[in-house]
């Protein structure tokens, strides 16, 4: 009896690593971005039938496990509030630092109101560079404006 | 006399209300991006002596400030680890949710290591859609790979 | 000269027992809801140049508090993160007891997504009761569904 | 040997997702709302004998677990103080933005006093509209005075 | 202009120091408990006029602290939640090691439900006794159950 | 082997619903209060052997639990701080909001000290009432003194 | 107007600096230990009128500086609750590493209780020792056991 | 396979409760104090192989439990920052309270430095006396200073 | 099936004891220094094929321990933010009583920027000192230098 | 009247920027390391008399100031738990990332101690290397072993 889905990430792990799968073929025998489908395994994300039993195959997860990736998950996927892993902190640094910039800068531009984290895309590219690549991300969010009511 | 650099910050603050200066105006008088214009003005980065000499004509700031600007500030632009802000937690919380997401993928494409927040920059544009605008951020990180020593 | 939002709210706080104004006359002046007005008032949402002169006007601001109220806020009321406040932390309650319900059931009805706090309204009424009068809140939140990429 | 009721929240998820049972299922079966009958199997009410008996059938429990939830839970559904999932961070973002507001406009109208968190009730509806569906929710709770002794 | 009622608190306690003023005197010439007026006075409670003038009376209060004292305040007494005072630790101690045992006993008394902080009122007094005075605290709160709905 | 007392409670915890105990019987049986002997069954005191036999025999324990009653406890009942279950959330509220006023209270009838927690008794009663029944508690310590040295 | 008893401790502080006061010339005028005066001068003891006022004299404190030292303080003389202070934090790592075996040694001696930190003396004295002197400090509290009612 | 500290501590402690073992005992066998050994059992020292052995043979511990015992364990022997046991409270009670004090009467009579928690020794006593027993700490630290460099 | 690295170093450490391992030998196996090959061994970095197949020599495990030694680790080797260790709590107080020194040093040398804790190494060396040997510790991290953009 | 060294600090820094002084030139004038003089002019060492007049006359402090520069000052510098400012972050994650390292390899060589942060010295230099210029820093603290007693 499985009664989380933590459960079923943690199978998901074992079994990646056992079996030397990549994200990247995870996500093109489901169809979608590498970046929305690694969330969905890692319990970010919720799957669909179809979805959750391709990926049940990739990871020889039992029923009941795919049946979990159907289900909303309790989203968060950091230990601690302030993450200790320095790739995934640097990210949060952003935030710290630039946190009011991107603030002022939307409001500037748009009025008062956020950038969505729902309607919301992401992709990762490697930039080649001679003084040593880049990673490029690119964040798309609609624009969600406050009204008055 | 000023003792810190948030009374710097806060006086450009008071100025740009008081005489509704924009943050694009800001940038484009120094020749620079608005995204590290605003971020400096706001206490992040650190000016050299032109752009703080500028900074300082635009917001009426006196010499003692205008060195303030020149030196390099302790950064960190939120009042608290987790940001109550509505926008600004949008991005934390895509940190929280991403996280292990961003993580995965650096890693499958480029081993042990980190996405520069330093050698880094940012970009911030409004998308125009039908369904309502987007706000599209490029972020651009060095590669910095863990070695063995 | 002012710089923070705070200053100006602190303003209106005393201007407000000063003076003896209720918040519903000042929503009534503004022609806005109580609970949209007041939250401006308290620095929370963002007057256009009408609305903020009709507030400077009641409250007796200076044509600079004026500025700061149309500029957006950073937003957040509280001064902790568990509220000790007994009427707030009721809500706090609510959201602590009853999180994982709302969860189960907006996903059961909607899928997988969240209830806009953005493209969201408030109305508090009082509903007349003979064991005892209630307070009545309806909450209506735009469904924002989350989409694969 | 079952000594927490969060062993039996944890089986009654297992049985939900292995099932395919709804909670507007085990709301009809009990005879209750969704909402306080979801609360009650996520181990925030109580449930009486009938009610336990009904839902330890629905969920294949043992004598022992049904038991459990005849017996008043030690409550609060949120592994954190901040919730980090979204959903349910955006009504924590509720409290706090319009948290200051709740609590004068509530003043404004009945004085000194809270809004009930246990004479309560809430009812989550769906409100159709062509800009997107909304959640609609109706929080009741009675007004306590407080009193001078 | 005071904008909090904090800066009130100050001034009563600036006063009582001053002028040498007991608790119980601002008590008997309100005409309540000591606990209530204590607590009104410290920030917690509501004066209405006749007690706030008298209270501004007794400690030279202007008419603007006297009108604030009519506010209803934004209540928590206590600068860290775990206190650090040693006569309030024992109380927050109390909570700790008392407080499952508490639950329990209420709950087998009078099942789910809670003893009301609102409709509450505390009396403290002295116990003389041989082996060292104690101090006695009556706490009496109304029980509101939780009903199913 | 058990390794902690907080393994005996859990088990004191499993037979207590398994066979439906109430916690006045244990007290009875023991010949103490309730108050009192529902906090050593919840680990927080310490029974003397007589004490430990009976509690072990009414909850099936075997002789090494019989031995751990015995042994003095890490006290602290609360898996947060800050309490999240309602009904003792309430009485942290009280030690908030009405804390300092404790304080000036023992203060001006004793002097520089505290209320003794260890010193002390609790009682708690049902008091009917026409307006719904109330929950009276009666709280005594031991004052005990700051002496200069 | 004075407000809290830390402005009369940033007083003193101010006034033992300027006038290049010792703590064992305070002790000395008050005809106690340097361990208690200290403590008191620091806000966390409660001086009687005799040695507030020769406090006041040696501080040239205001009469009502001197007024508030005989007003029992709100205790805790620590901004953080993990000290940052080197030599304070070496006292909090001692609770840390030997609370446990505090706790057992006290408890195998005395049974379930406290040692007191109300009816408490410390003496801290130089130990002349070849190897570096050393710093002896005698802690006596009164033992208080916990007894069942 | 063992594969930390707090695993033999779990079985030392469980070892001394089924065979009601005193820490006395066991320091008498290795042949140093109570305190030291104590911290030892408890998994803040280590053991060399002679001790190691003893407590061995005491506490049943198999080859692999007394290799740990000699390994330095991570230390800190409390599960909270701020300790909820109210024996070990009392302790961070007097750091909090007397901190800043033992900090300056340090300071006064040594300079700058700290009082060592390495080289260090700590011995607990009962005090007989007819107004209750004391329990009396002796904790004997190095001095170490500060110097410029 | 081995779901996460803890597993792994759990192993490792369960191993190392057992078997009477040191690290300086698992660095001579390896070929690396021994600070590096200690931190990847204890989870902190990611080792290659071969360096892993020497470690799952070494330590006894099996290949799937061994695939995950090849995976990138979630980074942070401490249970708390604030570490309760001493010998760790010492190199966190260094940056705590230092840090701002650090930074203003590395700034007035470099300019604005960071000290790379990525593009880095570390030595530890004893140094033979007559009056008690030294623990030495070389840090090297490249200087990136923030750039306008 | 200066009633901390806080103060001292901010008259420091504010007469640093005004004047345009290095840090190297406060050593050079004082005849002591960098390291070590900033430090202390940050509020973390105590100066002699002879080193504060030097950085009295260089900053222009009173003689008050002065003063208070020779007076143990309360340490740690920075303002939250887990530093913000990135430079002083990293420093934060090599403790974090290499704390379990450090612990090992100085356990492995000297056993059970710790390295001092007291009896300490720190040389901050600048490698140049081709591939972008090092910070290259030494750490020198004693090895303080525990002792049995």
């Amino acid at each position: 009896m499985i009664s989380s889905r933590e459960e079923v990430t943690a199978m998901i792990l074992a079994q990646k690593v056992a079996k030397g799968i990549k994200w990247s073929e995870v996500a093109d025998a489901i169809g979608l971005s590498n970046e929305w489908t690694t969330a969905a395994c890692l319990g970010q994300m919720t799957f669909d039938k179809r979805q959750a039993t391709i990926a049940g195959e990739l990871f020889d997860l039992t029923d009941e496990a795919v049946a979990w990736l159907q289900i909303v998950p309790y989203k968060g996927s950091l230990p601690t509030a302030v993450p200790t892993d320095p790739l995934i902190y640097r990210w949060y640094e952003v935030v710290n630092v630039y946190g009011s910039t991107i603030k002022e800068l939307i409001h500037e531009e748009f009025g008062d109101g956020i950038m969505s984290a729902i309607d919301f895309s992401m992709d990762i590219q490697r930039e080649e560079d001679p003084n040593g690549d880049r990673v490029n991300v690119v964040l798309s969010g609609k624009f969600l404006p406050y009204k008055s009511f």
